[in-house]
């Protein structure tokens, strides 16, 4: 079921005006398309995640159940698995990897799930972080498609400060000098890449985490242990720095308001979408705080806001948490019995 | 009357073992000691400021007015004024300086008021950040000569969490292979500093203040000149790496608790403090938020917890937010016409 997909999205120009040649995406399906198409979910991929990490939440008996939804999770562009930096050869190898915008990225996943499987209406959008990022572009590049959405971790627009908090990451990754401008071939920049960790650490998790050492659940023996072990293992689980230089390209420079035909204006692109909303930021998400979300859902017709309860932060939506997971399942279960917003 | 004046510790051994032979305390004092010697106030520098860095809160007409008060503004070891790595010879040089902890900071500087002004009670003791954290420790350490303590953004203890984003900083630094261990010598590691700031920026000010682009207030144009004009501008201002990172040595391994006497038991010290407290953390302080102060306050006797309203975060305590200043001046003209706790 896991089995990873391939579709070739040929010579793919994005929006900033770079064509990559021989695109793909990878991706992996859960559950079976039913005859009229109706049950399609898309459940795209967050930072340096592979669509593998998205299945804690997917699974019989839970709100993603592959008995009932045919769920597609397409790994975005730069994630290593999708047309990226570290698996591209020739001219746009490596650092030369072209900027991809969302509306690249959800324009690429239209192609898989209109052209390849037919599909003309998602039961459902959802994603965390990067992947709620995604869910917004979805349901606004193409309104008449979404019947649902639930971004949570996530924005609509990436804020200013977010932007300083990537900015960080990569200054930390890019001072190690093994970066070479991203030309580091086999000899990676451990150094930076654990830099960037570190500096993730503090972000990656409430205050009150912390202060409740609520690592230890995680298996951590101490602070020292939960830098080390959790953080810098994670930046160095086969995650190349031209990938997450990329995604964070991509991060940074999101904005549902670039949509085309929005000229910039983000209210008027949020105020487009049809789709019926729950959106789930994490009470004390560092980076995606829940009053940007609430600005978000006051300009979509049909939303609500939902805070996800707790300490655990940003990474309340990353699975590791029994409560922070049924949270969202319980939230993805309300949204799908509610009618959608297509009529 | 800002002239900065040279306290000779002489061979000043540390509470962790090492000596620090020749060491020297600047400081600056601004007004003149009353006879009876009852109107001295101590108020610390903070993470790499210096002295005159302190002077906003000082002036006629303001709680720290010097018509008033005999104000002592004694640098931090380490912050390049005092004995620091940048300014040590011989073998505690650079990045050979020793950790040097709170408790030895108030140390050095408690000879300096009672055997050089041979001061027996402070009317105040106040700072801001690592100067609220030397506060803390002057009421724990000196029970008996602290009439009253204002530490504004900072903490008794460096939390967890708090210890998480040093770390950040100091790896975004010591990624620069430039900086060589320490042994830099005259070619600085420029680009680990401007990491560094980099990665600071998203700490020191709040998400709000980035969303409600408050900087331009401070006369920067977009949110890369703020990034480079304010903060990189910030940690390449004469701010020697090693001090920096001695600096944050001192601040990591912050505890009241670690006072001799208290064997690590944190509550227990801050229960022996005699001051009267007025603790001032900033709303939305990202590294030392208002609930850490609100668990100090209710282990110190005779406390109150007065939060910094608005969005300026930590930096709500430097001086360059008017309602911030007025806010903490007002607070403090408040507390010294208490009584002080020591009767």
């Amino acid at each position: 079921m896991t089995e990873t997909q391939r579709y070739d999205l040929g010579d793919f120009t994005l929006q900033h005006g770079a064509t990559l040649r021989g695109a793909h995406l990878a991706y992996a399906t859960y559950g079976t398309l039913n005859s009229d198409k109706s049950n399609a979910v898309v459940y795209p991929t967050w930072y340096s995640g592979r669509h593998v990490d998205n299945e804690w939440l997917i699974g019989p008996g839970m709100a993603l159940d592959p008995d009932k939804f045919f769920i597609i999770v397409p790994n975005m562009l730069g994630n290593g698995l999708s047309s990226s930096p570290s698996n591209t050869t020739g001219a746009y190898a490596g650092p030369r990897f072209p900027g991809v915008t969302f509306y690249d990225q959800v324009r690429a996943q239209h192609q898989l799930v209109t052209r390849h499987f037919g599909i003309e209406r998602l039961a459902l959008v959802t994603g965390w972080s990067m992947g709620a990022g995604q869910t917004y572009q979805w349901a606004v590049s193409y309104p008449e498609m979404v019947e649902r959405m639930a971004p949570f971790c996530g924005s609509s627009r990436t804020s200013y400060h977010n932007k300083v908090f990537l900015e960080g990451v990569k200054a930390a990754l890019t001072a190690d000098s093994a970066y070479a401008n991203g030309w580091y071939g086999d000899r990676l920049p451990v150094v930076g890449l654990r830099a960037a960790a570190r500096v993730y650490a503090g972000w990656g998790f409430s205050q009150a985490f912390y202060w409740d050492k609520e690592y230890e659940k995680l298996g951590y023996t101490s602070l020292e242990d939960f830098l080390v072990g959790f953080w810098e293992g994670f930046f160095l689980d086969d995650r190349d720095p031209n990938n997450l230089l990329a995604m964070i390209w991509t991060w940074h420079h999101a904005d549902v308001g670039l949509t085309p035909g929005f000229d910039g204006d983000t209210v008027a692109a949020l105020n487009s979408i049809r789709a019926t909303a729950l959106v789930m930021p994490g009470e004390k998400d560092l980076y995606f705080p829940p009053e940007d979300e609430a600005w978000a859902v006051n300009h979509i017709p049909n939303a609500e806001l939902r805070v996800i309860p707790g300490t655990w932060g940003h990474f309340s939506g990353n699975g590791i948490n029994d409560d922070d997971t049924r949270f969202i399942d319980n939230g993805l279960r309300e949204l799908l019995d509610r009618p959608g917003g297509l009529g």
